[in-house]
């Protein structure tokens, strides 16, 4: 299983790695930007574009490319810096390259620390696909730390809260009523951060242990992503793209109001998280004219089956329920209680 | 863990797993060849050039391809048929392919059925690098028949053969000494290959179960390949390309030679291998002029490290002893001795 560091000495925690593995090379894959939080420059560093536009198979060439005129062996040990662009591509390119070079997560985003840094999934657009290409190959190590959120911009760090309100709503009603209070102007408080990381992270790796290859309940950790993607999509497609924590607060929403509707999932906590959400993640337009296209967004998610809709729904905080199946008048009702809720 | 299935109806087989999966589309790989094994043509089939010169990404990319175009989802079933190259592609886009596809494997090969189509190991050659990109990822299923073999060319059959004896001597001896009674010029024993087929990949799928990515004991299965794969390549830089297997045939002896001088394996043993291979396995032209290139090529093994050469050595048939490093001098001792006995 995936060895997780919580830290907030980053060098150090790489270092102890680096000497107990024993390896012939260290190679650093790294974005344009995270790349410049590498000091001094490591000697053999992969630097590549940022973007989720360059999460591409001519990228990942390129860093195969690389890792061979390198001499990266089996014996080697790769560390991602970058957000999920990053851990994600890198992760691909170590898990293939020679079938397998060990690889560490070190993610700098909010949402790459408590989502795409651990849970093994890798991957690739591909054909303007999303993910379509991709292995399941866990990190060896992940480092997770605040350390890189100071400068992260506020949209950034409310788009990775998005992941951290669900696994509190998975799990622990306690951490979610505590969330639900968390102020995004304030200071960050490192330690605390570093505490809500830690419980956070630990519900999906929870979760991905029981079920390592989403056969069945790591489908819990798609709370809120079969409507959210579809909202991230319509904003794509309308050329007016929102951040994915944005699309995924809204799914939250939704799908608790759909829960509410199907499994007597409480008000209150409905009414608790639309206001949270209504006050942090603004400016999502949309009305009953973009209801069709959504609906055929969520009919074609990678993990709905003969055109239904299928997500995960809650019968309370902490009790999830896989595989439920909505039909497209749920769906309606609890987007115009939705939007109703956010006063669109 | 691989299900395997050793069957002589191949076709009821595959029908089974297709109906018990409740898959919404089954895709065919296979090469240019064996593509015609399958009548009538199934409405989804990927046909890829034939030959170790195609398992390139492009070829990867052109499956990937088809597979969106045929609207391949999770939920549907790969068949992989043909051998070692369809299998090893195959797998690979199977396992990439949004992040794994269910695939099993149809080896139409002695030495696909005996090695390539069971054990995870997929991948494509890179920059003419055998197998430098790849993932282990298990076929769900192999189908294991003799039902191919009646058409294949001897040179074919003696190549898997040489794996067949390589799972033996990490064994069995009874078997061993069965498997040097077999005469490649008698018409084939269809139910007495299969049972010897049964016990081989028995072998190898006990030793992958412990250690599935390569870490320790599954090592042992590189019996007869560090100085196999230097035969295999010195062949192919001479411009006369060998089979894999007879390049084995030749290490298992080599390796065999070192067992005795480093774990005093019993001489007889050395003489009835070496008889045996002599007989089957001729035409190998190397002098001691080749020493120098033979050795450098095995500093370079994918699994060298820190340029010594390191083999799997036998103290007995049966008794395995994994990352036994051997001098130059031992190596060339070795060879002397094979030289010496294949009369060359």
């Amino acid at each position: 299983m995936q060895n997780l560091i919580f830290t907030n000495d980053v060098t150090a925690a790489i270092e102890r790695l680096e000497h107990d593995g024993g390896h012939n090379l260290t190679v650093w894959i790294a974005d344009v930007n995270t790349a410049r939080l590498i000091t001094p420059t490591p000697p053999h560093l992969i630097t590549i574009p940022d973007g989720d536009d360059s999460k591409t198979l001519e990228t990942v060439t390129r860093v195969w490319d690389e890792m061979e005129r390198m001499g990266v062996t089996r014996h080697s040990l790769v560390v991602n810096l970058g957000g999920g662009m990053v851990t994600d591509l890198g992760g691909f390119a170590a898990a293939t390259f020679k079938r397998g070079v060990r690889f560490i997560n070190v993610p700098t985003t909010l949402l790459g620390a408590v989502d795409a840094a651990v849970g093994g999934k890798t991957g690739i657009n591909y054909h303007g696909l999303k993910n379509e290409i991709g292995a399941f190959a866990p990190a060896s190590d992940g480092i997770i730390s605040t350390c890189f959120f100071d400068t992260l911009p506020l949209q950034e760090m409310k788009s990775g809260f998005a992941e951290v309100l669900k696994h509190a709503m998975l799990s622990d009603r306690d951490e979610f009523l505590r969330l639900l209070n968390h102020d995004f102007c304030a200071p960050i408080d490192h330690d605390d951060l570093l505490e809500r990381l830690r419980r956070s992270v630990q519900v999906k790796v929870d979760i991905v242990a029981r079920d390592p290859n989403e056969q069945g309940e790591r489908k819990a950790l798609n709370l809120g992503h079969t409507v959210g993607h579809a909202f991230e999509s319509l904003a794509m497609q309308r050329g007016k793209p929102v951040p994915h924590g944005y699309a995924v607060a809204w799914g939250l929403v939704t799908e608790a109001v759909l829960s509410h509707l199907l499994l007597k999932f409480p008000s209150e906590d409905v009414h608790r998280l639309g206001n949270f959400v209504r006050d942090n993640y603004r400016d999502f337009p949309f009305t009953c004219d973009d209801y069709d296209e959504l609906l055929a967004l969520m009919r074609h998610d990678k993990k709905s089956r003969d055109g239904e809709i299928t997500c995960t729904l809650l019968s309370a905080i902490g009790n999830f329920h896989i595989d439920q199946t909505v039909t497209p008048d749920d769906v309606t009702a609890a987007l115009d209680i939705l939007r109703d809720h956010l006063g669109l």
